[in-house]
C-alpha cells in the first residue's frame, strides 16, 4: 500500500512537471551558439544560410549582431516581430500598451487563448518559444506620454545588442498619427534611421517608408501619400464603429517592411524609400522624397544641415566605391541614393485639387506653403512614373 | 491510507484532464452562430464586418458559404490557411504528406514544439483553436500517386461545404513541378477554377496565378514567367544543399494569394490573373494570358471549346450587366475579362533569347511552337507595360 502511494505521488509529480513544460512551451529547442549552413532537418537556419550559396546575401550571420525596436505590436508589428525572430535577429525591443482581445483575431499571430494578456508579454512568450536565440526586451507602456517618451528615447539610444549602444533600426507599426509623430521626433533628435508602416482604415491599402534623418523626408516634412486618417481607435470604438482590417493586407505590409529591413541590414537588393500597396488593383507605387528645408521639426532641419556638410566632403558620384570595394563613408554606408526626376513644372501641375479617394483615406502629400521658392526642394522620384501618373492612378483607387 | 490513495488517484485524473486540455488548446472561444458587426472586444469578426460599412465588400458573411482546398501546407500554404481561417472561411481542405521539421522554422506558422507531427495535423490543431467556426478536412498524403490522385479528385468534386458539392476554389501552394501538373490535370478535367503560387529557390521572387479552365491559360499552356526550377527538395537535401527561403517573401506571396481569393469570392476590386513579386527591386508585374489552343492537356482544349461555345451565346461587351444589376451568366459570374493589348509584331519581337536570370530561376514563358499560325493566340496583357518591357525588367532581376 505504501508502495502504491509512493508510485501515485511520483505520477503526480511527473504530471505536474509535464504540465509545467507544456505550459511554458519554451521546451522545443535549445539555444544555438553559431549559425550553421548544414542541411539537416534539425537546423532552423539551413534555409536562411542557403541565401549565401544562392548569391543573395554575402554574410547572413551578421543578422545576429543587429538590434531592432518595434513600436506597436498589433496586426503589422506582431507579424514583423515574428518574421525577424524567425530570421534570427540579434535583439528585439517591443513597445505597446494594449491588451490582446478576441477582436484582434482577424489578423495573424495572436491566438484566442492569449486574450487578456498584454500584447508585449503574449508576443514575447510566443517569440521566445519560436526562437530562443533572440534577445527580447519588452515595454508595456504608451510612448507618447512625457515620462515614457523619455524612457523610450533612452532605450533607443542604449538598448542595442551591447548595452549603451543605440539600436540599429526603429520600426513604426502603430495605428495613429500621434505615435508616428512621437517616433519621428525621437528619431530626428537622435539621428536614428527608422521605417514607418501603415494600413488604411478600409483595410485595402498600406505603405512602408524609410526615413534617414537629414537625408530623406521625415514624417513631418511630407507624410506618406496614403495614410489612415487621424482618428484614434479608442474614439472610434466609443462611437460603436471600428476600422476594418484584413490579415492579408497586414501580412503583405509586414512582409515588405521586414524584406526592406533585411535588404537594409544585410545589404542586398534595392532598399525602397517608399513602397505603397493598393490591394484593390494590385498597384505598388515606389518613390523617394528629399527632406523639406522648412520642416516644422527643428531637429530635422539640423540633421539636414549636418547631412549637407558631410555630403560636401564625399567624393563625387563618379568616384563612389564599387560594390566590391569596402565602403568607407559611414554616413552613406548602405549606398542609398536619392534621385529626383520630376521637373518643377510637373510638380506645379501636380499641386492641384486633392483626388477623390474612398472614405477613411487621405492624401497626405502636399507641397509645403511657398515661402520663398523652396517648393522645388521637395522632389518625388519613382521608377518611370511621374507624380501626375501616380495621382491619376490614385484617383481610380 | 485508502483515502490518501483515492485522493492521489483523483489528482492524477485531474492533472491528466488538465494536460489534455492544455494540449488541445481549443479552449479559447466557443463557436459563433452568426457573424456580427457589433464593436466589442470579444467579437472576432468586428474588423471584417467593418469592410461592409467602409464600402469595400457588400456581403462579407458570404465567406462562410465557401469551401477552399489548399494543396501544400508549407511556407506559403500554412499562412494561406491561417489567413482564410481568421477571415472566417466556411471550410478548408488541407492536403500535404510532409512532417514539421525544425528546418521549417524560418517561415511563419509552425512552431518548434510541433516538430515531428504531420503538417496537416499540426495545422488543423492550431487553426481549430484560432477559429472553431471553420470546418476542417485534412488529408495526409501525396496527391501525385495514382490512388491518392483519384481520392484528391473526388474530394475536390464532393468536399464542398455541403457534401456532394464541389469546392469553390483550389489553391496550389506546393514546391514542385509534378504536384502543380497534377493539380492542373485535375482542375482541367473537372473544370475547377484554381490559383497557383510559387516562390523561387533563391527566396527573393514569387508569383500567384489564377486559372479558369478554358478561359485563361492553364499551367500546361504557359507555365508562369518565373518559377522555381524543377528540382525536388528531397533530391537537393540528399546532395547536402537546400533551397533558400524567407518568411518575408512567403508571407507576401500568401498575402497576395489570399487577397486575390477574397476579391474573387467576395467580388470586390480587380482580381489578378498573374501577379509577380521581385523582392530585390520591389517590382510587381501583372498580366493575363489566353489559353493555348495547342495545349498538351486534352481537357484544357476541351474546356476551351466549351468556353468558346458559351462565350458566343453571351451578349456583346456593350450590353454586359453593370455592377448594380444582377449577374445572370453563370459562366462569367465574377465579371472577369481577358484583354489583349500586345500586337502580333510585339509578340514576335519578344520571342528572342531567354534573359539572364539568377541560378535557380527559369523563365518558363515561351511562345508555343508555330504549328500553323496560332502563336498569335497567346496574348499578354498588363497595365501599361508591354511584354518587351517586362522582359527588359526581368533581365535586370
Amino acid at each position: 500500500m505504501a508502495e502504491s502511494v509512493e508510485r501515485l505521488q511520483q505520477r503526480v509529480e511527473e504530471l505536474e512537471r509535464e504540465l509545467a513544460r507544456e505550459r511554458s512551451r519554451g521546451r522545443a529547442r535549445t539555444r544555438i551558439e553559431k549559425m550553421s549552413a548544414e542541411v539537416v532537418d534539425s537546423n532552423p537556419y539551413s534555409r536562411l544560410m542557403a541565401l549565401k550559396r544562392m548569391g543573395i546575401v554575402s554574410d547572413y550571420e551578421k543578422i545576429r549582431t543587429y538590434a531592432v525596436a518595434i513600436v506597436g505590436v498589433g496586426g503589422v508589428g506582431s507579424v514583423t516581430a515574428e518574421m525577424l525572430t524567425r530570421c534570427g535577429i540579434g535583439k528585439l525591443l517591443l513597445f505597446d500598451y494594449d491588451k490582446v482581445e478576441l477582436a484582434n483575431m482577424n489578423r495573424l499571430f495572436f491566438q484566442p487563448h492569449q486574450a487578456g494578456l498584454s500584447k508585449v508579454q503574449a508576443a514575447e512568450n510566443t517569440l521566445r518559444s519560436i526562437n530562443p536565440d533572440v534577445l527580447f526586451e519588452v515595454h508595456n507602456y504608451n510612448i507618447t506620454t512625457v515620462d515614457h517618451f523619455e524612457h523610450f528615447m533612452s532605450r533607443i539610444s542604449n538598448g542595442g545588442l551591447e548595452e549603451g549602444k543605440a539600436v540599429d533600426l526603429v520600426l513604426s507599426c502603430v495605428d495613429n498619427f500621434e505615435a508616428r509623430m512621437a517616433i519621428n521626433t525621437a528619431c530626428n533628435e537622435l539621428g536614428q534611421t527608422w521605417m514607418e508602416s501603415g494600413v488604411s482604415e478600409n483595410a485595402v491599402s498600406g505603405h512602408i517608408q524609410l526615413m534617414i534623418p537629414g537625408e530623406s523626408a521625415c514624417f513631418a516634412c511630407a507624410p506618406p501619400l496614403v495614410v489612415a486618417s487621424n482618428i484614434d481607435e479608442k474614439t472610434l470604438k466609443r462611437e460603436g464603429v471600428c476600422a476594418a482590417s484584413l490579415p492579408t493586407t497586414m501580412g503583405v505590409v509586414a512582409g515588405i517592411l521586414v524584406q526592406n529591413v533585411l535588404k537594409f541590414l544585410l545589404r542586398f537588393g534595392t532598399v525602397s524609400f517608399y513602397l505603397g500597396y493598393n490591394a484593390m488593383q494590385d498597384f505598388f507605387p515606389t518613390m523617394s522624397m528629399k527632406p523639406n528645408p522648412q520642416c516644422d521639426d527643428r531637429n530635422c532641419r539640423k540633421q539636414q544641415e549636418e547631412y549637407k556638410k558631410k555630403a560636401a566632403t564625399l567624393p563625387p558620384p563618379e568616384a563612389a566605391p564599387t560594390e566590391d570595394e569596402e565602403i568607407v563613408h559611414e554616413d552613406n554606408e548602405w549606398g542609398i541614393e536619392l534621385v529626383s526626376e520630376v521637373s518643377e513644372e510637373e510638380l506645379k501641375d501636380s499641386s492641384g485639387p486633392i483626388p477623390v479617394l474612398p472614405e477613411g483615406i487621405t492624401v497626405a502629400y502636399t507641397v509645403p506653403k511657398k515661402q520663398e521658392d523652396s517648393a522645388s526642394e521637395v522632389m518625388v522620384e519613382d521608377s518611370g512614373e511621374s507624380l501626375e501618373d501616380l495621382m491619376a492612378k490614385m484617383k481610380n483607387m
